[in-house]
């Protein structure tokens, strides 16, 4: 069975992102990358592909370009990765999709929520496979986090508080990562809320399976002079009446990734830490407190088939974004992947941004997620 | 110099703070617990003093008896303490103070807001020393936190979270200690809020030096019958602009005491946790990261003198009280102890309670603290 | 019931350990410091009787006086407990037993295995309690793990790992605490091992229930014209063949007081750290691994009772220490107190020193711990 | 700048390690993986060149066949990298180099030290890259760590304790995995010390710059009927007069790949963790902590130039395996790269495993490391 071969558009030179997408599209060797638009700049796009090392004839300088070149191989590219910042995520995927492609893009989905919609009506139209890649979700033991949750070990979720705090933006936003994640031509509507605040947002939903039904929002612009929200403070309420907190913010100085879900039910409470990523921990009302750990013998299926090394020898961040990536290999090819976000958590991501972020702008107390 | 003689009012068989108080005062020698209204009942006063081993003829059925008693003796009584529930605190305090004695109280300072302000007076007019035991403040590296801020460390406080989750009220409450926090007749307004929430308020003022102004209160009562709230999630505003959340929970299962406290400003950030409560994490914006360990030469001189042992021995939660303890004597005697807190801090904690109980029960939105 | 009055020897101005031992005494108010000879210098005595608030008369120049001052009263001392240098430790106690009183002292023991050996002596035709303060046997953590390997829960115990690192004398030994400490007249054969070395060993037995049969001994001598060890590599066999490893240092820079036990059997392991001291981490052949946080339900009886708080509140050296005394406490009340180390603990842990010191001095490889 | 290509000798299906080589000469897309003799057995080697997704037709059976077979092609094999059982590695070595390509291999570097030294005799007389896959030093941090002692950081260093704990080993050896590392024939003189010791070895000279000169090993087969060590204590002496403690274990239950290594100066010391692999603690003298963490503004230019991701995104040991793949295609092409283990750090290892297992054996106490 051979590799998928993978176009990526973005990426560039000087990009974070794009190699992530690479390694982990490429770690579980379902996926190779072959060809790219990197940069609309086609030196730039070219210098990119010889980072990448892939043919030089394959790093294409437009989307058109590689769309042409690509059909015309009999070793062309069976997929698209889209990893721009978010005001090219629409046209990107629009494109790929009117040439055939299953696309898999980064989050969020769009740089607006009407975006958003206007993706949703192209994805089912197109009737290929599309994925989003929330990270998060593709830690095994998020999976294990989700499946015990499903399992019924905490009981009823009555509470969940999941956080994400982050520092680099605290002070001015330098270099290429952070100036287009503070420039709402860029980015889009949110900030902070759509550069990391989604990832919590599609997290909660993820591990305890439960949908937020309305919040309160309360973002702020801490910096000086920034366009867009650095600060975001949430309530929440799902589906079963279960109370939530979701923080996030780019100016905590000393935090790094420190993405945290705590789920409390009333027979146990489950927490999961991104930055130590390979133990949960399991509590139950009558005291006692185990830590399930990565690689051995206590996990589920679903985490146990996205670990690759024995318990403790860290997995991290690359391979839990290649869980996403084998997923969508998986729908590729026609198999089940149910795990993997698609459009309708895009779109719900989008709306959680804009609803959070037009309700905070009108000081708008508690509204419901979707009208 | 000899040791202060303390009475006691609360501390029944039972009681959990009551033996607590008793540990902290007497840790440092400073002071001695001699007397006692344990219980309001004859029976359990008699059975509560011996235990503690004082002299039977002052364990006392009644306030009365023990003020009469003490001042008729030679070495009687210097101070009161108050470790009864919350109902108790102002009755308790006012007869103290009118029978001439210093006080220092359990909190939250009373069962209401009004009731604090009644109190307010009553500790003006008297002019006695008054302190309020939020333990929290208590700790060495509490004090360090608060110094270092002051200092200018981390610059300008942009943001304060503090959380005070704990688990223990997540199924019925059952037992002394439980039924009395979760019965508005004794607890009074609040229940997690008055717990533990209070103290999370205290000290995130405490630690920043700033005071809060605005809150955003979101109270709830999740376990079934529950009359008062255990889920407390509270958007702050302080007075410089800075902003803040602070949760308190008595509902997560799994989480013990875990009181913990960031701050971060312009320059850094700040970090401590009462369950490790030996260390404080501070960090720049330079990515520096530095821990500041109890008992080690790098210690400010107000936490060092409130340290006992050399780093590496754990200090906890009885050092801590002491610390109060041995502020509160110090005022007794005459000296300065300015970090104590005392009758304000107490009525701005009852304030805090009172607002964010009838905020969130009249779902406010945003309120002044303080009209 | 009345409180028992403690006279001490040793714990003069500048002490860490007297001071220590007062705490530790009280805590529980079972005991109470009524008087002392706190140091061989009459001024510096009662310097020491008043920084400790006691009867000035009480604070005497010298055993003699002591011992003849407190005879002649109605409220004299009910025992004696010595915080001395450790050479000391032999002729105190035995003016003491010979006055009639129980015994408590710091370790080790004294000086040398032949004053071990005398006091041994001492103590059997005396006929009263006589108890050793190793500190760490207090915590309720330790003696859970001691009850559950007792127990079974990880099978035949076949390998222990004790470490003792600190890094307090890795620089020139300045100050009071580090003088004695470093100089063979006071200290007696052993430097690190002697000071904590020996916890580390007693914690080994005490928490396997296994005696240590033979060790090979490799002492150092670090620090530029440093006398006596700062630095033991030992390896151990136990009674029943398992093997062993104690590490021991005082020049490991940045280490506190990071004692840390971990004891393995053929069907599970056990973990536990004195910096982080109210969790104890088990594990099982099968993958799972539970943590044992104090103060919770899941605690045997033995724990249970020497824990003062609810889970979460830290407790720490202090109160371990106070374990001991309440220990301590019934045995002079005539209750009994097993898990308090006595004179043949004592008498075990010189053994240990002693051999450790000589066969390391002349590089004997393996040696039986008794001849 | 083209791939290079890989071919892999060993790593067939069930085999852990062979993957673990594939995931990190491909990460960093300087090589591919292209062909392979993956078993000796031809329907097993093509069962995994399916597995790996490579040309069928470059699963070959056998060396010959693959050197041949590769010889052959315009896009042949670069280099090779050697992933079998210990005791086929100076086979498939020679062959290798005989046929005129660069080898990679695991570690340790063969079955015997006698196989160790012919093998660089092979490697002298061949003149082509040789490297040895010790996974650990290709951690960024732990080349922080290695940057910073050399720098002078922690001043001279006195004393190195570096352990290995595991417990996977702990019951009876059953799977692929356990059976040939216990197995003599296949796994050579050593167990546990040739499968993780070594690598403790390797970590210890290769942070603090310093040769091991003398050893004292105590190794032992604890679990019935084991024919090879499954613990060892070893104690070192290094070039300088540093004193030093390796331990590692198979038979610790709940120990999952617990390395760590702590060196200490006469000015600070440092401490590394492979589980928590993304945090290097510094201390000093002057009771200052700090901690360096991966991804930050901190990393000197050795560590920077390995790590991925920004701060907070953990990376593993996946990660680190692929930087010594990266410095292995470095030389390839002909630059330097010299943190990369040759050959005279694996005879070294050789060296280590056969003074230790035959030292213990003889319970000769102290050795010269090298006679």
């Amino acid at each position: 069975m051979r590799r998928l071969r993978m176009g990526m558009i973005g990426g560039g030179p000087g990009a974070f992102i794009g190699p992530v997408h690479r390694f982990a599209a490429e770690l579980d060797r379902e996926i190779e990358l072959v060809a790219g638009v990197f940069s609309s700049d086609a030196g730039r796009s070219a210098a990119a592909g010889e980072s990448y090392r892939i043919d030089s004839a394959r790093a294409y300088p437009s989307l058109e370009a590689m769309f042409a070149g690509e059909a015309a191989r009999d070793d062309g590219i069976d997929f698209v990765s889209i990893v721009t910042p978010n005001h090219n995520h629409l046209p990107s995927a629009r494109a790929a999709l009117a040439a055939g492609y299953p696309v898999i893009t980064d989050k969020p989905l769009t740089a607006t929520l009407d975006e958003a919609h206007q993706l949703a009506g192209v994805v089912a139209a197109a009737g290929k496979p599309f994925g989003v890649t929330y990270t998060y979700s593709g830690y095994p033991l998020v999976r294990e986090a989700r499946a015990r949750v499903a399992a019924g070990e905490i009981g009823t979720v009555r509470k969940v508080v999941v956080e994400y705090p982050q520092g680099w933006l605290a002070g001015p936003a330098e270099g290429k990562q952070a100036e287009w994640r503070v420039d709402p031509a860029r980015a889009g509507l949110g900030g902070c809320i759509g550069d990391i605040g989604v990832h919590a947002f599609q997290l909660a939903e993820f591990v305890t399976g439960l949908r937020v039904t309305e919040l309160l929002a309360d973002l702020g612009s801490v910096v000086p002079g920034r366009l867009l929200d650095d600060d975001c403070s949430i309530l929440l309420r799902f589906e079963n009446g279960a109370r939530g907190v979701l923080l996030a913010s780019q100016i905590e100085v000393g935090e790094l990734n420190g993405l945290r879900i705590r789920a409390y039910g009333d027979m146990g409470g489950i927490v999961w830490r991104q930055e130590e990523p390979n133990t949960l921990t399991i509590s139950r009302l009558d005291g006692t407190c185990t830590l399930v750990r990565s690689g051995t013998g206590v996990l589920g299926a679903d985490a146990a088939s996205r670990t690759r090394t024995p318990g403790g020898h860290p997995e991290g961040y690359l391979e839990a974004f290649a869980n996403l990536y084998r997923d969508f290999a998986a729908i590729v090819r026609g198999d089940a992947a149910p795990l993997l976000p698609g459009i309708a958590e895009g779109v719900r991501g989008m709306t959680f941004i804009h609803k959070a972020v037009t309700a905070s702008r009108e000081n708008a107390g508690w509204v419901k997620l979707e009208d």
